[in-house]
């Protein structure tokens, strides 16, 4: 399959944001060409993008896909008592089949919103994969390992089996939180990691009581007891980072751990406001997730990008903070690399065609100022128009082409959600 | 011309949040019917909503709509700089013609986010009126009097000529801020208010330079100064109200002024964060305005909605703070109250047909866990179907009936600003 987008802007994000005119191949899972005039005349597809602009997809950098069950289930509740008493029991519910249903209908909103792959920490890791595989969309799976289910052994087999299944699945080592896990389990996942010299992955530092807590527990932040037991040593990084120590910032400038900020999540669950400021200051590079849409409750990069600098703004009180570009670069090549995804990072010949076109011909696009400070922000849903993952299509022009008909998913999870309410 | 609108979930904001299924009747501007059944076979226009929520278009309480031109045109700037050195330099070159057109790009956007009313202090109010008559949108114009520009006498002759011009056109008296314009015009305009006995808007207590500004020169707030010369005496309300002192809160009460919350904007500027736990606290109506697109940048009420409650839940760590359902009727119902359109608050048989059609029919509105929750958590433009203002539908489907193509409008906006940055 060859794919001709023509008449485009290209922001490929190689270079910062400078846009230039002309047009982009795809052959294959792969882009071939990006220039001026048109090398190759034969094609299966060819798009007149009107102007519009081509760029690298939005990588949602953290998320829990499958907990499109539980939006607007359970709003306006503090987060202990929203995952203690609302979360977790809905999910002791869970089977394999309702978790890739439910990650399907995610799956469709990623795509209307220019997401061309999630970093999805969520159990039932086969549903997950085959969800992803049978949509034709990109996913990283990470290990949620806690206290109450999954093991280290059982990761490295999955380690093994899930990054061999298909190329649009990978996966890495991780698990919940400190909170929900034991010592003896996070020692034993350190020694895989080093074993192995892989990352790990973790929710880290989200509330001021979990850091409180773990300081009872071990005398150190959850960064610190982490590094303390040789977690990091082959990377990874940490979700939401809000509440972070001095000691905290030099082991991730240390041992170059990425900082996935969740800033819509960290509003609606009261948690706080993560130094984004701090961290591009030291260097750390920050990647940007929506969370799952229990906590969110919308899975829109857009809503985060516009929250990533908006909260550095007032946080700071500088207007200057946090600038669009620095945003930009987040939303689109430093959640790859997060993820590994070192070929979806930017747009350049040989990379995966994970592409979306972004629509200018609407009114909160006009006029063209600045593309880039637009589309972080003034840009919203409204302006996606295509969204091409791996070479393929997968939403266009309002329609999804993802092997399953929407309203088929649609009426999945609604009934899935009754079935679970009633049991 | 009638319109039936049926298939329908209504959300007449009349009582709270309660959705009731049925169909719903425009008989000229104004709502006809709402309920179960049918009564009256004859329509011009029957719409099948396929089980979409009807409900009262939002209104946007505070904006500079023509300010389209500066859109990403100065960002990542201080409130001051931005203002002084890039904002009042190129709105000095405005004419009639350009706010015209500028105004018309808005109005776009406006119908893209459900909203169907704006509150719109600008100069140039003639052409703002008819930008809003020939698109068929609701306006309540107010004035932005200040010492570079404009006249309490100015101001009295437009209220009687503006609030006679057409249906879809209001007046308000306003002036734009305290530190812009000279004690002589305020006490001037406050004779006119109690002359008149009308409600008096203004930019108020934004930043906190502002307030700290106007004690030294008043040795008071300055909604303090605004009320000690009789300002409020009928009402009125401030946009922003960021920056509130004790005496604040009890003039707002005391004298039922209306507070209009620009939350993007306040992060945007690094302005702060309103206290709008407080006004909710205190019974103090909260309305909600986008501010103009040279400072937030895009005219999207359910970022604004989602603002409204995340910013307060981790203001006050609390996230029960701001319910969803407060913020929808700040959306719907105290914005349609501070502008005086008390016809256009809730969806009632004899009020104005401003109804909007929420698009349930899309990833992120699904499961239909709860809508009301769904619209200020996850919704977003995307999910805006129709947009009716005063009976007539200017936005269906992606398309806009307003009289004049979009790609016009876009054209007219890129030619304005590049004759404005070459002047």
């Amino acid at each position: 399959m060859k794919t001709r987008f023509y008449n485009a802007r290209i922001l490929t994000m190689a270079d910062g944001i400078g846009i230039s005119e002309g047009e982009l191949h795809v052959d294959g899972d792969k882009i071939s060409y990006i220039g001026k005039d048109c090398k190759d005349g034969e094609f299966d597809k060819e798009i007149d993008c009107k102007g519009n602009v081509l760029m690298p997809g939005f990588k949602n950098a953290h998320a829990h896909t499958a907990m499109t069950f539980l939006r607007s289930f359970a709003d306006d509740l503090p987060l202990q008592e929203w995952l203690y008493n609302r979360v977790f029991p809905m999910e002791a519910k869970l089977t394999p089949d309702r978790v890739y249903w439910l990650t399907r209908l995610g799956i469709l909103e990623y795509l209307t919103s220019g997401i061309t792959a999630s970093f999805d920490m969520y159990m039932k890791t086969d549903a997950i994969a085959n969800a992803n595989i049978d949509s034709g969309f990109r996913t990283v799976i990470c290990d949620s390992m806690n206290n109450f289910g999954g093991s280290v052994e059982q990761m490295e087999k999955d380690y093994d089996r899930l990054n061999a299944i298909d190329p649009l699945v990978s996966y890495h080592l991780g698990f919940h939180a400190e909170y929900t896990t034991s010592s003896e389990l996070m020692k034993q996942l350190s020694d895989l990691a080093n074993r192995r010299k892989l990352p790990v992955f973790v929710h880290i530092s989200e509330t001021k009581n979990e850091v409180e807590g773990c300081k009872e527990r071990y005398g150190m932040t959850p960064t610190e007891y982490l590094d303390s037991i040789g977690m990091y040593n082959y990377g990874g990084g940490g979700y939401h980072c809000v509440w972070m120590s001095e000691k905290d910032f030099e082991i991730y400038k240390e041992k170059k751990l990425f900082a996935v900020t969740n800033p819509a999540s960290n509003l609606k669950l009261a948690s706080g406001v993560a130094p984004i400021c701090r961290f591009l200051k030291e260097g750390i590079p920050v990647a940007i997730g929506t969370d799952g849409p229990a906590s969110n409750n919308c899975l829109d990069m857009f809503r985060e990008m516009f929250l990533v600098t908006g909260l550095q703004k007032v946080k700071e009180y500088d207007a200057e903070a946090c600038d669009a570009a620095d945003v930009l670069k987040m939303a689109c090549v430093n959640g790859a690399l997060a993820m590994g995804l070192t070929d979806c990072d930017t747009l350049a010949v040989g990379k995966k065609a994970d592409i979306i076109e972004i629509d200018l011909n609407q009114p909160n696009m006009q006029p063209l100022n600045n593309i880039a400070k637009n589309i972080v922000y003034a840009g919203s849903k409204q302006n996606v128009k295509r969204t091409m993952v791996n070479g393929k299509l997968l939403y266009e022009c309002g329609e999804f082409f993802v092997g399953e008909k929407p309203e088929t998913i649609y009426e999945k999870a609604n009934v899935i959600i009754k079935e679970m309410s009633n049991e």
